[in-house]
């Protein structure tokens, strides 16, 4: 950007933000997707996973954010390595772009102490913690044509390849598949599959009960013996012989895989790293999208398998 | 982006954030600063203030973001051939880079109603409007490179030319200067000025007391008759005789002229359209971002001007 020593500066960009659509036909209007993952290990299945998705890749953007200690070192090589070859391989896998951004802050504290309630202290820092990796990569990679956020964790490893044209085609603000894990049974001597994210929920009274007896700071968090909350968990709501396209409204979403409109984020909603109407990160946002009008749907039929340690 | 008819992406972007800084000495350490200006109306004042500005162009990115209809279209005019004579002008003036975003969602919708309780009606939804433009101003043009955050209504056409530096001098993560008005006063003969802003204030047990008793999406206002807050304002804090530099705590702030380090918005801190804490808009700004343990301060003596209509 010099001439003759000048600065020249770029010329000035303007955006039309009502042209940015997004709708039941992405592929057809040509919109784009922003995929976001926090990624503290790299996974070859998700990778793998990800280059089969048939959304066309030129209209897809990666980014991720990489804590800066030594997993995340070698996580960013690993990750750095895959992009080479698929960057520089055939023409129709490469992503319009990708952006790896190491994370400044340091990960949660991990407290000592024993029993529930920490535990309970421990899974609150920690979700403090992956919110601010959430929010610091949202806000530093949406852009003003972004059509779709696809918020996809790094140990996502199996989703059917028509993932987004699927989740897009509901036409909702929020939408969130049913995020299930396959594992090995040794007694039946085959492979199961079992429930892995329980974030996503319609609230109920009992829930709403035990917030009312709670401190400004306390939040509600599932699978607890001594906060039994009875929300309707879609993790229990799926149905193999079911539509795969049944469709159940929540209150709270998880994020291993969440299809988002951008302009709810535009809007404004975050992941709140604080107890917000006593819920916390992706349950939180879910939250904070409704107060700001927008309303989360749930796949309960729709699988995406997580990875088994 | 094409070679031999093959589509090549940009090569991957790395950001290391922990490397972005956001100091007490932001021109020596070669801080990058975005402008953000919520636009309705052009003022050529504001325009020739922010040119006057002696932080290095060459850190600063300038954001709008302009309304949609007709009035908006007059002031992208009128910016925009502002702008052309900047850019192509000296090259010591020229900024970074510059974006202008058409807003694409609808102005506040102004009920014809009448009355107190109406006029607060009308302020809640006008702010709510204000704090979804600042948002999707803000998810859509910070970085990951971003060291600061500038917010500066397109009204404000008088301010020191230091301003940059003499905020960030303080270093702290979200510091005020007071937004007064100069008016003539026709007894005197002469130019005065006058408080405007009344959004930067300490809190009161009073404020306390009406929140507790509020519903859940009303909203504390500062101004209205039947609720008297016996807030704390800074716009009376002001001492012409005192140190310019003079700080005092803060729990809302103004957004006319307001500085904020980056990472406090990529923490999350974002402008509620909702009641948050029965606050909204730049005050629920300022308690979110105190949720996520960023801290807020004025300066009383340090004055910027709004244009007086
Ligand atoms: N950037 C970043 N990513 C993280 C951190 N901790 C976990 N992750 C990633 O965030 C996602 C969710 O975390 P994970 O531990 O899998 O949560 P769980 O499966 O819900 O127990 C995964 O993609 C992780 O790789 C962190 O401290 N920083
Ligand atoms: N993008 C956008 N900017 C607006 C809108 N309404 C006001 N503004 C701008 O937002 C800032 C604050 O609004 P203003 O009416 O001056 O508020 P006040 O001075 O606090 O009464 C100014 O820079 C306005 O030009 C709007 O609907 N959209
Ligand atoms: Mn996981
Ligand atoms: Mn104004």
């Amino acid at each position: 950007d010099k001439a003759n020593g000048k600065r020249i500066p770029p010329p000035v960009v303007h955006y039309q933000m009502n042209n940015v659509t997004s709708t039941s036909d992405p592929e057809g209007n040509r919109e784009t997707v922003l995929i976001l993952t926090p990624l503290a290990r790299f996974y070859q299945e998700y990778w793998d996973n990800l280059l089969k998705l048939t959304y066309p890749h030129e209209l897809i953007t990666l980014a991720f954010i990489i804590p800066k200690n030594r997993e995340g070192n070698a996580a960013t090589t690993a990750l750095q390595e895959q992009i080479t070859k698929t960057q520089e391989g055939a023409e129709k896998k490469r992503f319009a772009s990708i952006i790896i951004e190491r994370q400044d802050f340091d990960p949660a504290l991990v407290t000592q102490t024993e029993a529930e309630r920490h535990k309970m202290e421990n899974q609150k820092s920690r979700r403090a913690a992956m919110s601010r990796a959430r929010n610091s990569l949202l806000f530093t990679t949406l852009g003003p044509t972004t059509s779709w956020v696809l918020w996809l964790d790094a140990d996502i490893i199996e989703t059917p390849p028509n993932l987004i044209q699927d989740l897009a085609s509901h036409n909702k603000p929020i939408i969130v598949p049913n995020c299930f894990q396959r594992y090995w049974d040794p007694a039946a001597k085959e492979r199961q599959e079992r429930p892995y994210d329980f974030n996503s929920w319609q609230d109920s009274e009992a829930a709403q009960d035990l917030a009312k007896q709670m401190g400004p700071d306390d939040i509600l968090l599932e699978g607890y013996a001594d906060m039994a909350t009875y929300r309707t968990l879609m993790a229990y709501m799926a149905d193999d012989a079911g539509d795969i396209h049944t469709e159940v409204p929540l209150d709270g979403v998880g994020g291993t895989a969440l299809l988002v409109k951008a302009d709810v984020h535009r809007d404004g909603a975050m992941f709140p790293p604080f107890a917000f109407y006593h819920l916390i990160e992706t349950e939180g946002f879910a939250k904070m999208a409704k107060r700001l009008g927008w309303t989360a749907t749930g796949l309960p039929n729709y699988k995406v398998y997580h990875y088994n340690e």
